[in-house]
């Protein structure tokens, strides 16, 4: 009898094992990488609908892995889009510029906690390379936020002489050059992360690509210029494109395509008040800067051979927010607190693991979006998304600059109908979600403010 | 020496041999079957870039064939881009409305040959289901124009009482029906297609299914109804996507798909003054009714397992005016002279195995936009574009309705940026061929009016 309810005892543990379904056998702590693009529109890649810009290396990646239909970039700027995918935090709580010039005097702060500092103490090897644009003084840099090694660009391709000093490539936090020929970046961050990944293949790596393309001025390589009917723009797309190839082909080759998560995405939206030299958001309004739509949502594919599905499309609603709690939790290093850093910060994502496994969207959960100034302009529950205030670069007053606005995003991708007077129960529940959320961001202030 | 002679005699058709390639294996008289959908957009498939809708089938197509970008209807509106599918020549030539209604007085003329004439005579079973908007008389009806069988409404699903009666849904030529259920209509029309398979599994056939949706109103199936996110537009979509599953399902379980060629597109572009009703042109311009982008150019997958390449995404410009002489040469039925029919009718297409095939794009050649009323709109040689006229439907005059516009549709596939004043000589070029072809029109009008 009592070996009988000994084995009664067991039957939880067995329930629990027999339901681990095959692709819990995916490798500890799996090699992470992201490549960010600067500035491409949600409808820039073939995969994603353009009709000339040829991207064969990210279809392909798009055919072995899951592309995100739904998947916003935390901010519709470059600067603060790179502090939440790095810190997992809204840009509201960097305390710092919306975005960063070569003479601001705040950058990331030495509190904050960097997905490259709590990797890095999971023993992951950690590299940067490109774009970084979180300050420019030595203590902002990559080094002094868990990167083991950096080449780049501080700042933007676009800040530049006479009202700038000549672009610094970096190394480490090293001065390397003086304006560089910006038509050599794509293919120099390239061979960098080749040589990143090749040095590390024996041990978990964290790499960080963010590419300085396709944000104007455009300077394809000499092998892409004049190459794609889309003009320099497609140059750009097509070049990335090939890296990203590169990259992929190297980690089946070196065998760690099956324990590597790949994320290919972007800052923000298409600059479309650059004409033909800025991207399209496809069906979606506006672009960068914009809180509409086409200034936030990125086209976004995750890879990752064997554990995420080959093909898939997910429709679920994820950001960049996500990366850093699914980053930690794929690298077996949980958090003391959910929703809160190892250093108490706020954090404001959640990790989307089911989703990259294809095991289904967890409940809603608002998305914010965050305008020039880190200024609440809307808030996302489901299906809806409620516009309290708008701004777009072009000076175009959608909808007579008329606030609130209430749109079906599932039924309406396009933001054309306005249903806020049809739907006043979900403008209220909306509206007390964002001043709620203004409320919590006011309270949870910056590392910078707590003086 | 005569025997060294005669093997040296041998050795041109050994060459010829050798350089065939392996493609030209293909089976003669392959089966046609095209899928035809009603105003759906060129955004508005899964593969070509739509966030909501779900088109797994319209998708795995996609991958298992070659997907189109710049693939035209050659008319923005229903009757008319549906002679040219059927004839292979501009509607301009038709000596009919651009689009008709029930009383209309004319329809397909009975000199006229159909590509079902030519395919049933080449030995091919023949059958057309679903909508068919060439006239409602027996004369202008798919049996008297080479159709073996026909289920279906003789027009458009919106011309309803109380202006029209009832809509008869016709088997063969007999009203079977007064006023059906719409949301019977894509099952039915999906299980008589499957049945003619059936019944012609082991003889060539063609098979024209034209469906009633996504045109309004929308009316999808009990199964799809409340679905799509999308709302009734995405639910319309979703099922035409199940009844294309079934299709090549059904194709692949009979051993027919490497001897069938599948071809799914739309008449027209998508409905935009209809709202959330009509579709999404995704980056392109304006809608049906519009000589602009969005207008024509259509989402479009040619499938043919083991002869047209899996994955591919062809660039080149071909139009449906191109599957009349394509479907001829795959039939062994060459025409006795190019650009015209048998009966001596100007044709305007031209066979486009080339491109199905992955072999490149064949010279360039016009494309011409007809307007309301079969007017010439616009011409377009590679990538340039001239409006001669403009029109919407939504009454929009976009560039204050200037003309003329030449828009390089390569790199700004929006039609954003009017290059007219930059590139006098290729308006002058585009100016001249659009002159020389209105003239070759009105000089080889329509049978209807010779008499």
């Amino acid at each position: 009898m009592s070996r009988f309810r000994s084995l009664l005892s067991l039957l939880p543990l067995l329930a629990v094992a027999c339901a681990a379904p095959a692709t819990d056998r995916r490798p500890e702590r799996p090699n992470l990488v992201v490549l960010f693009a600067d500035d491409l529109g949600y409808g820039d890649l073939g995969c994603f609908g353009h009709p000339i810009i040829r991207t064969p290396n990210l279809d392909r990646m798009a055919a072995e892995g899951t592309r995100f239909t739904q998947f916003y970039s935390a901010s519709p700027a470059c600067t603060a889009s790179r502090y939440s995918l790095l810190t997992g935090r809204l840009a509201a709580r960097s305390g710092f510029a919306w975005v960063l010039v070569p003479s601001s005097p705040r950058g990331l702060h030495a509190a904050e906690r960097t997905l490259a500092d709590e990797l890095r103490e999971a023993g992951y090897a950690t590299a940067a390379v490109g774009k970084w644009h979180l300050g420019n003084r030595p203590e902002f840099l990559p080094l002094a936020h868990g990167f083991d090694e950096y080449l780049g660009l501080p700042y933007s391709n676009d800040m530049l002489p006479p009202r700038w000093p000549p672009i610094p490539p970096l190394e480490g936090d090293k001065e390397v050059e003086s304006g560089p020929d910006q038509s050599t970046l794509t293919r120099r961050y390239t061979e960098r992360a080749l040589s990143f990944i090749d040095r590390n293949r024996d041990r978990p790596f964290f790499l960080y690509l963010a590419y300085a393309m396709p944000h104007v001025p455009l300077h394809p390589g000499a092998a892409f210029a004049g190459r794609s009917p889309r003009g320099a723009y497609g140059d750009a797309v097509e070049e990335i494109d090939w890296s990203v190839g590169r990259i992929l082909d190297r980690l089946r080759r070196l065998g760690l395509a099956e324990r590597t998560l790949v994320l290919f995405t972007s800052d923000n939206g298409p600059w479309i008040i650059k004409g033909l030299d800025g991207g399209s958001a496809g069906l979606l309004r506006d672009g960068k800067g914009s809180t509409w739509e086409g200034g936030m949502r990125e086209p976004a594919i995750f890879w990752w051979p064997g554990t995420v599905p080959a093909g898939r499309v997910e429709r679920a609603v994820a950001s960049t927010l996500d990366l850093f709690p699914t980053a930690l939790e794929l690298a077996g290093r949980p958090l003391p607190e959910p929703g809160r850093g190892r250093n108490g910060a706020v954090l404001d994502g959640r990790s989307i693991l089911p989703l990259l496994l294809g095991r289904g969207a967890p409940e809603d959960r608002p998305f914010f979006y965050h305008g020039p100034g880190h200024v609440l302009h809307a808030v996302r529950l489901g299906r809806w998304k409620l516009h309290l205030k708008t701004s777009s670069q072009t000076g175009k007053e959608y909808f007579e600059g008329r606030v609130p606005l209430l749109f079906d995003l599932e039924r309406d991708p396009s933001e054309t109908r306005d249903l806020a007077a049809e739907e006043p129960e979900v403008v209220a529940r909306l509206t007390a979600l964002a001043a709620e959320h203004e409320r919590e961001v006011a309270e949870h202030g910056s590392f910078w403010d707590r003086g």
